[in-house]
């Protein structure tokens, strides 16, 4: 199991302020390359649906430090697989904020009318990534 | 079971007039986007074939209330099934009326000179249903 | 689609009592031979998941009088689908009360201390009532 | 077992004129649309293949009665199956006389010089229909 | 395509009396062997479900042949089809009359009561003889 | 996504004491049932590889726990999935603690003379561990 | 393309007396063995039923002497293909002669009351050949 | 099986003048066409690799023919099999001779240097003469 | 890729006396424990099959050794490939010598009298030594 | 097996100088056509990868030559396997130096920053080779 992709769901809770986004994204900014990591990272100012791809080991570890940070809570995994390619190589951590797009395509790939990446299978919230982080 | 899709098949009864029809469908516009559903109903003033999309709880009530409505009768379900993705997500309930291609394309996924959709199978239904709502 | 199976999971309601059960049980004794139809009827006092086979006509009506009747109530459809054979066809409706073994075989088939038939999926439900019905 | 496709080989008799074709066409024109009947027929004046599709019993009592027609022998069956969608929906009968286009398909789909739908799989002989039957 | 298997229904007419039976069977006896015809024949007294293997040729001359008996109607293939080896080599026609084993397994294989051939899907009609013809 | 499984790897640290591993089952016998947790903990007083069976929001707050408990370190996660069914139902939590046949397993199943469950594949840590917690 | 295995079948010419066929199956227990060739031979004193297992090139060189043999005429090719073993190793040549069982056999794995080999498909061959050959 | 393929391979002689080559595409134009055969016929000066498409009796008989030519020697099978369609219809027996793209092509579908249809898979044949033979 | 299986042959020279083989036996039991490698080796005192099963990175750095050792030449991969779980974990090296059995299954799992490793596809090769070296 | 493809990955030495580069590219230019051999090498000045396409003797005895070779260590299959086709057969050996364009490929098919391909699965490795020397 060289290259792995993990995909969890999870919730912000109070302690994540605006800064709180600039700071995670300036984390992965300044963390992901380091250890080859990339990904797409959606938040709907509710919910954050993240894919991380890379080796298994900084996987595993960044999962544990993002899965106990206080700016989100239910951190809960959706998928996570061993994969023959990256999909998303292209950003350290590509950002997707609320938008009519996402929202139309989180509707198309979930039975919910808000984006709630609780309620996707392993599969629409793969598709749904890929189509939202697509030009 | 997160998304999940219905399909049915039903017969008009005398009770359904026009303005029957346009309260299911404004019944439809009312209910259905609070409960995240979606879909698409065909009608030939005889027959109609329903396609419910979204949350497995709502199309169980919503196929409940739906499937005890007066203005149709032999109410028989067609597919059930969990599904990656709705097919209809642009419409809280495109509704289809009769017309020349409805026709056509009803006899070409069915036995049938007129539309009938209690004779088609599950496969059929669906294609047809896609065929039919596409522009 | 002659031959068609239907699974549904429900909660009893407070207007079921003993004789509430035992009225259900005479019903398809009286009914379920006439029309055809067989199947297996899971309860532990609290959720019911029944599985209907037969022809698809009579299974849609009494589904429809099932889904209404004041016993229970969040009926919630696991699977619909045609099949080759039977599996429960030596009985009008086969009961299984509660039991040590509808426990552990319910617990096996779920992520659930207790037999919650709303989260089986339909291959969980369908290996539980098989499991379950057998000697 | 709704849409039905039924396709056979034959052999024209001495009792089949060009009248005997005109009136095998005119029945199909007048007979077939009222069974929701659609379909092709191929013919190099010695050999038929035809396709039948629709409603299995109509499928069914046209075969029969077609089967015992004396412009034709040795009427023998090369496929019989349930289908989800017409080839043919466009005809009553649509009907491909002899031609060079027919025998360099014919040739393609056969082991043989001239014409010869005895000596067709199911496979090559629905292969070979709908190439000859499109524009 | 060599072997061949030909599997239908029908329904006995009032011109088939006891002697009608004993005629088809007799008839079976004295013609399928000169064929290289075997196969079985199922019969409650009301519809009849048989299979035929053997060769191509002789299977639909009969076919033909029988299909015309006034003995019985509605005559309806179920089943046509190459196949790698027969099932009911042992008998020129085994004939398996009512039976509480026959109602057992027509229930099992169908959505009917009694049994009605109409209402078995070829898997259902073949694995259905293949049982009832079992010691 | 209803039963969830999922299987980690990881190393003790000095942390962990003999007492340590009692605390771990006596916190598992305590907990585990009260969620719905079945599963098993393969230790050989150097790597952890266990298997948590259940519901999907205890499964991933169990785990975030487990994750960052100091008595183990490098906590890996080898599988995470949906599933049919439990396998290792009747145990809150199994206990296999060093013995000839766990070194003679893990050797069959990973490419090292000492249980490394780091190296084992998701298919291979499965079966490992349904051969290892088998009588 | 290693091991290869070639099937087919021929008609006695009457240039082929008993002593002919004790002629060939001499120069089989002759010679097949010297190029590691392997096989059954079944022959009903009309037709030929051969299969050879072995290395590619005497297998063509004999076929090609066989078929040039005045003992038997239309010698027709059923199967030719690599294999990844051999089904009848334990003979040089393997002969069956006329028998009652073989009789059954090949009218279970063919159209015809006699055993005829070439209208046996390849599978239907292989599958007769191992069970004709097995005691 | 009706329509057949045959590939071979085969190695010239001292016996095969360049008026030898003229002499088996002058017996192919006049023989082939006779018996419904078409096919591809490659030629590098050395080796011979040809397909035969048609009726199961013309390519068995033509077959013996060919292997005993004495123009070319060590005939070896490549394939052999039942075919849906014929890919080189259009030709009585289309000539490659040496060339460029032969080569080229050659090369890619085998592991040789030079053309030698000995180390061709059947698979790897059949894409190089398709290839090969289209423009 | 973690347990990775390696399988090739090849053909004793000159160098490699009955010593020799000793030798390599003894290595055998002296270095592949150090590196968790187990497998299985066959030799008729003229070719070996051998297998390798365990970590990637010794069964690299050993084949080198091997395939350079002078008491063989003509070293040639069989297969490499990574696998869910050893077929030879009880032995370092299980060492089969020639003897009936070793023929016996040779020649059955390929074209040639005599055991000839190279001539066995990569399936015929586990499947003869799984034979082999079971009791 | 007839044509073969390996892919190994390895370690530049300190042995290995420009010149050294220049002597491995010259010596494929020399050697591999005079075997058949085709392939790619890409190199980063750290590592290589590989690939090896053509007969399966010279494959072996140029990976032996290689694997010995003191300009390069840590040598180690990625794959070995039989093949239908070359995907490089227009280069001698392709040399892939390092680029921009290899290192975002390398990183699209493995979990790490910098190309290395002991970290590629056999399918990933393939995928790398094929996009990194198309134009
Ligand atoms: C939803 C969410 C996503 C995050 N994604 C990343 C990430 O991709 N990379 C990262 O380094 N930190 C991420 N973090 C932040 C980490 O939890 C942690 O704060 C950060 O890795 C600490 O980095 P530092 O040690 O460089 O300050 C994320 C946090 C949250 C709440
Ligand atoms: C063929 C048919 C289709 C219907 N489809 C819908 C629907 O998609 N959504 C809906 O709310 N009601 C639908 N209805 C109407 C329901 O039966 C019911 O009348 C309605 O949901 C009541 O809505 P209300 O409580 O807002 O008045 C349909 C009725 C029929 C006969
Ligand atoms: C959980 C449940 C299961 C039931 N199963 C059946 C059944 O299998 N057959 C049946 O006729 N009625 C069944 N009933 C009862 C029906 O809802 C209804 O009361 C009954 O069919 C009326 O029958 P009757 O018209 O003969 O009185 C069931 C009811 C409940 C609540
Ligand atoms: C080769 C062949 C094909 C035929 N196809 C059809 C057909 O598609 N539809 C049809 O009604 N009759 C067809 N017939 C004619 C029937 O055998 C029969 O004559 C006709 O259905 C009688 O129709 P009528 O009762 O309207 O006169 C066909 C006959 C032959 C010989
Ligand atoms: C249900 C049914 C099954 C029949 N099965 C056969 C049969 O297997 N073989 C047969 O020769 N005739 C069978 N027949 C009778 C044929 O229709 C026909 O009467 C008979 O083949 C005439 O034979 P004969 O020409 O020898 O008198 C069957 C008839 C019916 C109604
Ligand atoms: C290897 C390992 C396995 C563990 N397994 C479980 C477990 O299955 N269930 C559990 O409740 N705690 C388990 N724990 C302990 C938890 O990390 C934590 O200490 C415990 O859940 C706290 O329980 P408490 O809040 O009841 O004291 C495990 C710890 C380790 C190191
Ligand atoms: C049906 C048939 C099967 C044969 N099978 C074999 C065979 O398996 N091996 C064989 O060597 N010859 C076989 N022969 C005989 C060859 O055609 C040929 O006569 C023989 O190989 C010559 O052998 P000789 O050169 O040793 O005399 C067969 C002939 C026939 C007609
Ligand atoms: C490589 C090769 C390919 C041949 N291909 C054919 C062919 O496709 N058709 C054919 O009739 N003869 C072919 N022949 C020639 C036959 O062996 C034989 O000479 C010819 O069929 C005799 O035909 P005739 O009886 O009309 O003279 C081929 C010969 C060789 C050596
Ligand atoms: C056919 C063959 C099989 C061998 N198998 C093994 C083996 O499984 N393990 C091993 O260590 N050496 C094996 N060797 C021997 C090695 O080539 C080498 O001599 C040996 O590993 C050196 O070990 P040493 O450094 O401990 O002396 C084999 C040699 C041959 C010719
Ligand atoms: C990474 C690497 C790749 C090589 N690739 C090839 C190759 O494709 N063909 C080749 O002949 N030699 C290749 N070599 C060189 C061989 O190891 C060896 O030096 C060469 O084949 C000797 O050729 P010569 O005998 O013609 O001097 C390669 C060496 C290295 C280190």
């Amino acid at each position: 199991m060289y290259l792995t992709r993990l995909i969890y769901a999870s919730s912000k809770t109070e302690h994540c302020t605006d800064k709180g986004i600039e700071g995670i994204l300036a984390a992965a900014e300044r963390n992901n390359p380091k250890y080859g990591l990339t990904g797409v990272l959606c938040f709907n100012r509710k919910h954050f649906l993240q894919c991380l791809e890379g080796p298994r080991d900084p996987i595993n570890t960044l999962y544990q430090r993002i899965s106990s940070d206080s700016r989100h809570s239910r951190v809960t995994l959706v998928e996570y697989c061993a994969t023959e390619q990256r999909f998303f190589d292209q950003w350290a951590m590509k950002y997707v904020p609320d938008s009519k797009k996402m929202q139309t395509l989180a509707f198309r790939y979930s039975d919910c009318n808000d984006f709630d990446p609780y309620r996707m299978s392993a599969a629409s919230a793969l598709a749904f990534l890929q189509a939202v982080s697509s030009q």
